[in-house]
């Protein structure tokens, strides 16, 4: 028998999530009838922003890896529909909150609900989709999801505040911006995927292979997102670019160009992050910094070693076309930045 | 058999909180113990946020209900500690949302987390302990207790969300009034009580019982709240005088005298409600026609009716040393009226 090794190296066509999505299509109308259902409210603005955000052309990525989880496992039955609803209220009540949070403006191309509907109508769907959240949860029954997420939930909290400290920090180290982005965004992936090995039953050692597979993506995920940040233009991330140099979001790529960057561009990059130079002539200078000193090339390197680490953590399950979704998905992620 | 009509008619010594913190010390002490214990995390700004408030002079009203409402079971064990413990995170979440949203600058007599931490650390804070509230109940393990308390909580946001789309508008009837108060109030009162008869294993009329004495108590409670926050100092009440006024909130008193006043009267208060009056001239005006109009009056009237109502839904349980700290808790919440 011969070993068979995924490498992560995309070749040929370029990786994608279409295979995914047509593998799940069916499960995915289920999880989208029961999110539709699940917002609805007798307060009319509850179901009109949050359908603003939940309509406006997510991904449903983490339902989604749930759902292909739950394939791989050869599950069959529906009990996941309703927890992958449960992921992704969470996930839009992280959205809606962290928005509130940034001041953001644009979310996913769009106009960001706080900014059409005020702050707290925002902070309070944001609760109201949390508990919501929860109800699906208990709906279901199962203690196991419910100790996962709602531990996933603090955890994230917990990564949010951490981010928020953090902030315009520029000596923030490369642990703690991982600590961080482990928390705020690998958390809810690894649950998302761990919770399929729950709803199909199977041994712990699938529950953490398939959690160790999620918190791997969503590091990578968020890296090659810290990445495109300073490279992309509004329409490809779909939030304005360099937002995170403006908000001073200390990432990887910041980190990685002060450390090595000379005594002027230290102080250049401790200005910019206190917010003293976030002007368009300063965002071309970062970017030149990031550069010069290989910082997003790095970034993205890093990414690609946690994204290796998705794909071997799948090891232990055999060959299918579910599984070769979920290496693709990992690949996705990374072609991202090129 | 002579039949026990308790009337809610506080006479000789003034009611009082004490019988009940006095009958419940013990039980208190080992709650307080797994708050302490749960709002610790290791970003520090977790527990100094959440410690003002949690330790700046809070009643602890919910879990002191829970706990009198199980000893009047004759309920021996210890699982409601921490389920009395996530009650009281799910309310310091929403006070500290509820700061946000509102604005304030000042609470239980002190300056709130949003004034001091900013608005961020707030929400974020918020969401951890909410979070939080979930692990502490999924610890415990009962679905029943964990659907009554998600479902509670997403009856709040809703509550919270209803109140926001009134906020200003003076034409909201009565109706609509309690119906917020019954979400954003009344609903976590009610799953507190109940709560209690889930983990004495009491029959589905003894919860019921106990639900609607929470909720009833909750009702009068913030009717009472409603009330003096026309009547009181800064002092008295832990905020400030007459913001319902300022922040244009549209409580059973201004309900009543706009619906009781002259073509003026209402005149006065649309323009109040909307932020164009609110001097201190102005404040005394709105005072002057909540006398005249017996508005205050009546709304501690209504809080009478619902308070008598707590009172009778205890009508099944036997006397009991516990039974009167509940009755008397009720004479309590009206007694600040006067």
């Amino acid at each position: 028998m011969t070993a068979t090794i995924h490498r992560l190296n995309p070749s040929g066509r370029a990786p994608s999530l279409e295979p995914m999505m047509a593998l799940v299509a069916n499960d995915m109308n289920q999880v989208n009838s029961v999110i539709l259902a699940r917002m609805q409210s007798d307060i009319p603005l509850i179901p009109e922003l949050a359908g603003h955000l939940i309509a406006g052309g997510g991904k449903r990525m983490r339902p989604m890896l749930m759902l292909a989880c739950a394939r791989m496992l050869d599950y069959t039955g529906t009990r996941h529909h309703k927890l992958a609803a449960s992921v992704e209220f969470i996930h839009t009540a992280t959205l809606l909150h962290d928005d509130v949070v940034d001041k953001s403006d644009l979310r996913r191309g769009r106009r960001t609900a706080n900014l059409i509907w005020g702050n707290p109508a925002s902070v309070l769907v944001g609760d109201f989709l949390f508990s919501r959240s929860f109800e699906l949860m208990v709906e279901d029954g199962s203690l196991k999801a419910l100790r996962i997420l709602s531990n996933a939930s603090a955890v994230i909290a917990e990564g949010e505040v951490n981010q928020l400290t953090a902030q315009r920090q520029v000596e923030t180290g490369e642990d703690r911006y991982l600590q961080i982005i482990g928390a705020k965004t690998a958390a809810l992936f690894a649950a998302a995927c761990r919770i399929a090995a729950v709803v199909a039953e199977r041994p712990e050692a699938d529950e953490l292979a398939l959690d160790a597979y999620g918190r791997n993506l969503g590091i990578a995920f968020q890296l090659v997102d810290d990445a495109i940040d300073y490279a992309s233009d509004a329409e490809t991330m779909g939030k304005g670019v360099g937002d995170d140099f403006r908000d001073g979001k200390v990432t990887l790529p910041v980190i990685l160009a002060h450390a090595r960057g000379s005594a002027e561009d230290r102080s250049f990059w401790r200005d910019a992050m206190h917010g003293h130079r976030i002007g368009d002539d300063d965002l071309a200078h970062a970017k030149s910094l990031l550069e010069q000193t290989g910082a997003i090339a790095d970034t993205i390197e890093r990414a690609r070693h946690y994204g290796q680490r998705a794909i071997d953590a799948l090891g232990s399950f055999g060959s299918s076309q579910a599984k070769s979704t979920l290496v693709e998905a990992v690949e996705f992620a990374i072609a991202r930045a090129y």
